[in-house]
């Protein structure tokens, strides 16, 4: 007797989802949401999933490249590169003298049929300095099997890679975790040879490969460096996700990503934390929230007005603007893909008034955070 | 970057919903359901679900009646009617001297601005025999304040009153359980003063009550009989549901409602069982089910087909077919407002074929269960 | 005052509960709580969770009070108070001249036999100056049917009533929503006949009334105000809960939660947000959280910890200490009566460090936040 | 085997576990169960869990064995077996020449330190006759490189192999999907050289390879044949569940479990169906159920029980006893680790009484299910 059409619609999507609507500061309400990794594009660009840090069998990994292609289509991440360790094959005895770019040739075969874009890539596996980096968009993993530790970078460059340096704050190579520049690195960059940094890698987030970014203009990458299934190392069924770097491309194409990835348009996405410069992390937040709805009730002075997230992330907001709400002390919560009610007092009644938000997970620089506006236009 | 539409258009529904899919008998999946009652319409009839026996605060209820609107509405149930305990009164020290008919008008006025239906109601409240009745679609509860138990069935019959015996499996009234009629209902029936009996009532179900039904040509009864919260009986946050009567309509109006009711053309909804006549509850269970997408493997005379199911009853049906499946021993789980996909073994390759089942969960008569065919016809 | 034997009981109980283990500043992962409201006593003090505004039908409520009990034994609240409008009745019709004590005592019957406590109140219901105030703890509704507003507190007072500011950011009464002290309260205060202020009424919570409190020492109350059901005002089966007043008491007596409201000594517990006075809310934070497990991973100076949570919050932590952290760029959720791991980077390897947080959920002041900190010793 | 100490364990792992309670023929109540596969032992044997069926890269897989080994922890599997196809080997050109117990050598290191249990194998793989045949407890997969296939089968069991028939239903092999003996099975059979079959094959069940094991006393077998992830194949997070082969073995040891398999002491565990022969049904289901808590109402003949169920299968039970229920119309169901609560109409009040149930989802031979009785002693 009901309609159920739209239950119906998603039925036949097979897609699990549960809405979400909240109440200003309110506890995250129970929910199933589906692993998919969705941020708005922004005004001008694409926002694309992207995992540049990804082992299989051919070096360290425990599965083949066919798996990583279907853990990605299960994520929705749009580009994915392999990046087996050149140096380091401890699959040898079975998998004897590999040519270094199989992996790549295997995930892009996977990947046939599907618009998810596979990038051809490797790492560069050495000691500290200058530890492990990626290079991505290479021609001919093969011919990065140089013992030089600079010849490597410069066959890379050679080959057109875009290059950054992995996990500076392991502990494996840094035990105190900290991330620091070495000459090495210095030189690199200085030389136009190492072009970002992960500041997130796999469980990892790094405050000081943060501030490297920043100081070196590097472009701020964010990997998940999978060996084993990305299932059980996000908690996937637990609503986890993998960590990926949202690149904001003029089109889908391996060309455009690589530009954005040079000019640094990029966000780290990891658990539920977004990194980026806020010339970038604006826009994606901007896209992401909405205000609809606002109205004053009848006889008072009290606007209420409801934020919308079209995006992955659950956002926190510090209020910081001129008024207080009645709906909260002034952090508000706004769910994936839902959104929160907020009642705002102007004072008086008003056609349009500014509210102002510190994006608490939103981070831009250590300590701080992205602050946005938005002007409330009154029904 | 990603299509959410389907998903936003939810959000806005703040309803919240997780399709299933399982495959033959599967353990069903874990999943949120709304509150919502919801049985297809039938190619005759609307099906409309009623809750025919309630209480307030009015009687020994525990509530207001706008509380029994709000419950409805949130249930979709369709049609109440509050019927209050005409001769038992304990909240007379607090509400002195009422008016039969307080309760229904106050239920009205709540249920103003809905489309919910209201039938004036009322419960004649005897020891056995010849127990409780409830008289529905009454003109003034007041005048059925009478101490003869037959002259109040007369009266209420006189008012134009439908009129069901409530619990006859009431252990205060039979310690055993066991539905019995006594001459005193035999005489009611013979001439037409009781037309129906609650075969569920509460978290009851008899089946001597649906023998009796069926023996005595009496209508088919499942209500609450409600008197705390209906969350907190039924365990709605857990996915529970009320019991009610769908009602086989040919309008959605009192007197359609009540046109049905007395032609018997009911179906009770108890927990997971359906129980109805044959007649009744095949055209709904045949509106609920439908087969989708039939259609051969390659090189295999294997045919899957989906079932899919609109209805808020999970289906167990039992294969009393000409052939075996792969998917499953002969028991298939249809989901609530889900499908499930079963692998036919049909010998050769055919262009349609024929499907029986029994189906566990709906009950024609005690030990019976409905059967029915489904002609497939392959894609 | 319940701690985790309670869950556990629940837990053979088979109600069902979901413990949470993020990581850092993880997304609330899907899960499913029960709608106990729990929060652990602290050293000094039982933490009991108390409800002191409460209607039925005895006013403009719409349920009998069994009902309220029936609610608040499902929420676990230990203390509540039926505070019927004195002046305002709208039932009259119905429930002529109501003794106005009836409400509690029907109430105290219903809670016999479990140890819930029934403290007797009343709301004294008034246009502005001095709106709506509530008098708990008094001896005889009936005698506050004064008309002069002055002479109804002295009343109370002369009962040894506990009496507080309901709502005084309600639009009705004050368009704006801002709480603003009148003459007339400031007198009620300064004589001693005003002990508190509702900063958190139903769905609002106001910055001003907190101002309020603090500058004028009044007894900090949060309160539902319910009148329909608590199940569908605060969403209950998505995992909302009614605000409630958390009291230290020194003993689980309505001498002793008296005594504590005098003193001052509450915590108002509203969505996720508390808020109290720092020397009340400290207290119950740090018995909340626990620091266990410290350990640095073998050649590292990273040490990883879990903070678990005893309570119903999730509490969000800033990290305002010395060392940054490799899970999290210092915003750190820990779910309810769950844990969350974070690794920090200490420099050196230490036996033990110091860690200190801003509580971003816990409200001291109007834009301040409770700072804790805690000594990890490594095990 | 496993029992609730694990799901008390997994509580305190922070592993989210949600118990069920029905009622007579509830609806499937919204709940989260772990993955766990979890049957109790029986009075005379340890109910083992064994996957005897699975691919890694070594054959035509597509994970490396240790990945295999973390699924079957996280399921509670007990026993595996790698049984890499000897003659399929797709993935020759990057794993060339193999050796053929290379698979089984991996598991076995990475299931080191766990007390799961990795027996050798190997699978047979010919065109029909006579298919492909799993060959486990073997010594040496390289010595059954054999071209001929009665060779291989007389080397295997030279070895001291249990064989058994992998998917005698395939439509690769049998494009009617219907298991039918030929001359060289039987010729296998009766020789002793074939021991088992597979009634269940990853998601397929064969009613025709039912009546092939109980007519040629072959050992009913259930395995996954997992190529791909076992979380994507079976829907592990939406609460699906591997087959598996339920073996009843006097110790958790390979001679043990090589005994019981000889001797056909096994239950296939697909999806909700339990399949064996009444001998071994009859056993594992009555550990599962137990009756607690048997009572009058006053003075009433109705009894209330609860039936729990320590198992991952939900049982559908229909009443073939004396007695009809006042809580549904016959048919029960007792939820995975759950309970039911029945009400038997006894006629008049006993101190013992009894109950007898077809077990719907427990199937004995074609069309048949297992039936069992209980006498309920009233506390």
């Amino acid at each position: 007797m009901k309609g159920f059409l739209a239950v119906y619609t998603l039925l036949l999507m097979s897609v699990g989802v549960m809405a979400q609507h909240t109440h200003g500061n309110g506890l995250a309400h129970s929910h199933t949401y589906t692993r998919v990794i969705d941020f708005p594009d922004t005004e001008e660009y694409l926002t694309l999933a992207c995992d540049f840090h990804i082992h299989t069998v051919f070096s360290d990994g425990s599965v083949w490249p066919d798996i990583r292609i279907q853990e990605a289509l299960r994520d929705s991440v749009d580009v994915v590169a392999m990046t087996e360790h050149l140096e380091y094959q401890p699959h040898a005895d079975d998998i004897p003298h590999p040519d270094r770019n199989r992996s790549h040739h295997i995930a892009t075969e996977s990947a046939a049929n599907t618009d998810m874009l596979v990038i051809q890539g490797a790492e560069i596996t050495r000691s500290m300095p200058p530890g492990h980096s990626n290079a991505i968009f290479i021609e001919d993993a093969n011919a990065l099997l140089i013992e030089d530790s600079l010849a490597v970078f410069e066959e890379a460059n050679r080959q057109g890679a875009f290059t950054f340096w992995n996990h500076p704050n392991w502990t494996a190579q840094r035990p105190d975790g900290v991330a620091t520049l070495t000459p090495f690195h210095e030189y690199l960059i200085a030389n136009d040879l190492l072009h970002g940094i992960e500041v997130v890698n796999d469980l990892t987030i790094s405050e000081e490969a943060l501030q490297i970014a920043l100081d070196n203009d590097l472009t701020i990458m964010g990997t998940s460096d999978i060996h084993g299934l990305v299932d059980y190392q996000y908690g996937i069924a637990e609503g986890g996700h993998r960590p990926v770097t949202l690149v904001m491309a003029a089109a889908r194409t391996p060309e455009a990503i690589k530009e954005a990835l040079v000019a640094g348009r990029t966000v780290a996405w990891f658990e539920n934390t977004l990194v980026g410069r806020a010339e970038h992390l604006g826009p994606i937040v901007r896209a992401s929230l909405d205000i609809i709805d606002a109205s004053y009730g009848d006889d008072t002075a009290v606007a209420e007005i409801s934020i919308t997230n079209a995006s992955n992330a659950e956002y926190l907001l510090e209020n910081i603007g001129a008024y207080s709400f009645q709906s909260d002390l002034g952090l508000v919560r706004v769910p994936p893909h839902g959104r929160t009610t907020i009642s705002v007092m102007t004072g008086e009644v008003l056609d349009s008034f500014e509210l102002r938000f510190r994006v608490l997970n939103a981070v831009t620089a250590p300590k701080e955070r992205l602050e946005i506006g938005h002007t409330v236009t009154v029904d």
